[in-house]
């Protein structure tokens, strides 16, 4: 990094039986290659021995992370009942993972930690403990005291960033939940995620149609003249730079990428299709209109590969590093 | 070419105030740095003379082209009713466009030329002149005494081969007009056409779901289940190398694509976000299940753009290499 981060980022290890402490291990190795800032990870310590046989420095505090950093992966050690399996999600790992997700979004809102960075983990155990949010992601919203209507996720890689408006919903569903007020909404949030967590002063968007071509003037559907522009009309009188509604195929080539900051799309895969087809190493997830800083590597927990030393870090480094960058530039603007 | 094709291709000009003339034009021209091999261009020769400077050989069959290629662009006139002017399309353009295509088919047929290469048509113009089909590629189909139902059109670039199954539709359309029979109709023909025009003996093909996620065991939608696992297991049954169905956003990242020949997507932009993300420049549109080989570039008539020099001759250029790749492996097959 240019500049130092005044605290470090807090990472969640994500469900110990997944890749998430191989990977975050795996940063900590590379962590000069991948130009990452100071971090402490929270989690049960034996979920990293694991998988890897780095040295680890056991901390309480995230002011304790900076001297250990040249030492080993710092970690604040959870008290776990018992080390997971790689690749074998329980009900305790499940558990663990939500009290790591915890710890770290505390740390980031007493400002204790910088920013936060999430591990992956398995909703279908998190569901059996009783987890009642559809994701990490809204879990902290409600940590921070925000809606869960009101942040979006971008998907953001290095020479593309999309945000659905919708997102895990059945594609013929899809047309029915789209309204002008989801997508202003949704496209307000983006655009002033822009400039608070990317200083991007003056943020360009552009809006995707929902069918095919665009809707060719009404005749492959008609969302685009009926709630797709007027949206975009709303947007643009109220001075942000928006364009569109653009036909999907011809938006996310390089030449067109180079004329806008961030993309909104209609659904899910319009959203991740161009994203990991264009970034798959290096799309980071991260969360807008939170009052902290969060990312988190586009991939799961990946329990069919976990244990095995093959989980690739780079997605996780790219979390990282955009975590740092992101805490840079708000607290640059603040 | 490595391989010498026995006849020239045909390219038919298309919309003579479309980027069409330009474009053709263009390819001879840097005939050599494009690696092409002999083509005869069918249409006005005003319409290429207005937008391009280089010597023009009226020849009247196409094997004159060989002896002219050297000197100037081979092609063979038809009597056009009036020169149109570059950007400003006309029924007589209209007119023209139809008859040049007719003539490219009729050539191929015969045998006299390789294969029909299409130049971008106005569909708004072709109906006002009483043109019945949806587009090109269902006319030259028709010529061919093939049902439209029977030709699927595949998008093929150097590192990635999409089919969709469903095209231009409304999205909220999409879920209804998918079938079993259909994805399985559309399979086979995309697999015959990896067989007999790209000469992949075994090829793979990747079936996408509709749904995020490909519905997530049926929680974000149930097509996956009822009605695309049911067209795989039949496919399969027929001794076809098919997988799926896979979610749409971790099926084109590079390590995914090496997995397949080609994508059978569900719907238009499911198949044309991807293959344009990746090969903007050289994406070719291939139509797979006729008598004769065509290609044809992916883009438009760009009538904002022509008769300004600006049309990039990449796209063109890619379906000309390719006609001429699949011919010489039908060549070879038979």
């Amino acid at each position: 990094m240019t500049r130092a981060l005044r605290t470090p980022l807090a990472i969640s290890l994500g469900d110990p039986a997944g890749i998430g402490p191989e990977v975050i291990a795996k940063c900590w190795d590379n962590r000069d290659g991948f130009a990452l800032p100071t971090f402490v990870a929270i989690g049960d310590p034996r979920s990293v021995a694991a998988v890897w046989d780095g040295p680890i420095e056991l901390v309480d505090d995230p002011r304790q992370a900076d001297a250990a950093f040249d030492y080993g992966l710092p970690l604040i050690q959870l008290n776990a009942p018992r080390t997971d399996v790689p690749g074998h999600p329980s009900v305790a790992g499940a558990h663990t993972s939500l009290d790591s997700l915890e710890i770290a979004v505390g740390l980031a809102r007493s400002g204790s930690a910088a920013a936060v960075v999430t591990g992956p983990v398995a909703k279908e155990q998190l569901y059996a403990i009783g987890f009642q949010h559809p994701g990490q992601t809204e879990f902290v919203a409600e940590r921070c005291g925000i809606s869960p209507g009101n942040v979006v996720m971008m998907l953001a890689g290095p020479t593309l960033r999309t945000v659905p408006v919708t997102t895990h919903l059945p594609l013929s569903e899809v047309p029915a939940h789209l309204s002008s007020a989801l997508i202003e909404s949704r496209g307000r949030a983006a655009l002033r995620g822009l400039q608070r967590s990317f200083g991007i002063a003056e943020p360009r968007l552009a809006i995707s149609g929902l069918n095919p071509h665009a809707g060719e003037g009404g005749q492959l559907g008609r969302e685009e003249m009926e709630i797709i522009e007027p949206a975009i009309a709303a947007l643009a009188a109220e001075g942000w730079r928006v364009t569109g509604p653009h036909p999907a195929d011809t938006l996310f080539h390089a030449r067109a990428r180079a004329n806008y900051d961030a993309a909104l799309c209609m659904y899910h895969d319009q959203a991740l299709i161009p994203i990991k087809a264009l970034h798959f190493e290096d799309a980071v997830n991260v969360t807008l209109g939170l009052p902290i800083v969060r990312t988190a590597p586009d991939h799961g927990t990946a329990f069919d590969i976990a244990g095995q030393d093959l989980a690739d870090p780079r997605p996780m480094a790219a979390a990282i590093r955009m975590a740092a960058e992101n805490a840079i530039q708000r607290a640059d603007a603040a």
